[in-house]
């Protein structure tokens, strides 16, 4: 029997029924049953500002607490002004303080960009990895996503209609799975 | 008689009386006649959430009016994990939006990155800069400024302690000018 | 009457029949009359040691007088291993030095990336950005071209098949002579 | 009694007495007994072209053996043009192929970036990192190494004279021992 491990999903976009959402639940049902996803609401979350921290935002203590009780985390979003969108970025600033408390630390990561053009995502996927160096998550570095012409590969209805591209999502959260266990300490 | 250019200030950091508000006061004070600065406040900013822009919010048309009305851009700002503050880039995406109008588009820009440590902020210089191709704000190349060890160079009243720093943010805001009447269409 | 200007094309690619060398002449061929395209052979360069420099190899002093002799520069280039092919960054490497003598202070310069497979050559096209800023070469914003799937675009005898691609890539020239003119001191 | 690795230590700098000499001597000496660093030469490599892998030069056949005969990987490197230097890149696109056998897949990797300036190759390092990605390197995160103001660091004679940096590049190199128990498969 394998262990079981708690993955908090990261969403890109805030938007209620985007791509975002519904290739995360895509992601979490072709997950091996040995990961147990969740998708952490981010939109909630004041931005962050090191004068608040005296007297911290509950949404920031909530985001911070959640992060803490995950095991690995998952990031699934798409590109704003070919990096990281805002709301996700205040995510990891949030989750990295206050100083000294970083609650990313250690945590096993990977990364799905995606675009509804044809490049993926490439801008957001390479940004978002510089600062997970710094908050010293370890990140799953093969298989790459970039998903690029979403919008053909997944109906409005959220439902993935090439094979193909249903085989390698499944292989790359295999692959997340194996590389959570290989390096969670 | 030379032209007068409005610079629109961005800064990367929230906090009422940090290095970024004393730095943006110096380089305001160092700059050219020419150059009338004027600090865009960004921390009322609603997160950027497409699902806004049918009733954007107006905090969202207060930013996107007052870039449209300046002549070029100035980001001033530390570095957040090694990238763009969360803040920050909610003010580039919610300028560049909604779809098609984006306000942005043409005006010069440049870019002062620093840190209380040696590094000065090479990591949100550059992700800035890979954003600042999408959203076509041609920026200057050089002089680059990475402020290190900015605690030691502006005291805590704000004001510069040490000549040869001064004298180089004085001809970097010279080399802006002459970069701003350069391009500016 | 516009002034003529001459613009050396960096080949990101060393083979003799390749891509770099197709889209490289299509490029020339779609370029407005202004401007006079010559590409720099780059792969006989010794790789870049300061050891070396006391007696320079001929090799390296002929790139520097063909740089300095360009009023513009053109990068053309596939992407190797998600940044910038070896080839082209040691003549990235060679024009630079010795310390003090940048050949390309000052030239403005565009970048075409390009890849046979979707997302054209997005790591390479920012990562060669990144050292445009520090040789001081004013580099287009937009429009950025990443052409994807090349081999469907242009085909073995080099020529274009897709009119909509073509018409790109010549407003692509005309912007960037645009460029040019603009910003050659 | 632990396992013994082997770690191949890729200089980013040709030259013969510098500080990267220098600095990977002392990494060496710093490192766990359980590690056996040894240096690989990179200059004699011819410039990668994918038209000589026909018949490809012995030198790159050299570099492909010995990048498989290593169980981990080390980069200790100047920055040059903010990225990597030409001879490094090089040595990745060489072991990177031929098409469908890259000698790296797999081997853990860390990086040690210096400048004789204050900022210690930020750029190098994180241009190297994206390449690690797309390569299969699973490169550790934290501690990151930006050793700024080398030459007052390390002496002449190449000892160092700073205890806390010796102090500092120790732990690394325990992180790194670690780290490659850790990943390697």
């Amino acid at each position: 029997m394998t262990a079981s491990h708690k993955v908090a999903l990261f969403p890109g976009s805030l938007r209620r029924h985007g791509m975002t959402r519904r290739l995360g639940r895509i992601l979490a049902e072709l997950a091996p049953p040995t990961l147990a996803i969740e998708t952490v609401e981010i939109g909630g979350l004041p931005l962050y500002d090191a004068d608040l921290e005296a007297a911290a935002p509950s949404a920031w203590l909530d985001l911070r607490r959640q992060l803490q009780g995950a095991d690995a985390v998952l990031f699934v979003t798409p590109e704003h002004n070919r990096s990281i969108p805002a709301a996700l970025k205040n995510a990891i600033d949030v989750g990295s303080r206050p100083y000294g408390e970083n609650s990313w630390a250690g945590k096993p990561g990977a990364i799905v960009s995606f675009s509804t053009g044809a490049m993926g995502g490439f801008g957001v996927n390479h940004h978002l990895r510089q600062c997970l160096v710094f908050v010293d998550v370890p990140t799953m570095q093969q298989p790459e996503v970039y998903l690029g012409n979403a919008d053909a590969v997944i109906d409005e209805r959220g439902r993935m209609v090439s094979e193909s591209a249903e085989d390698f999502l499944r292989q790359f959260m295999t692959a997340f799975a194996d590389w959570i266990s290989l390096t969670r300490r």
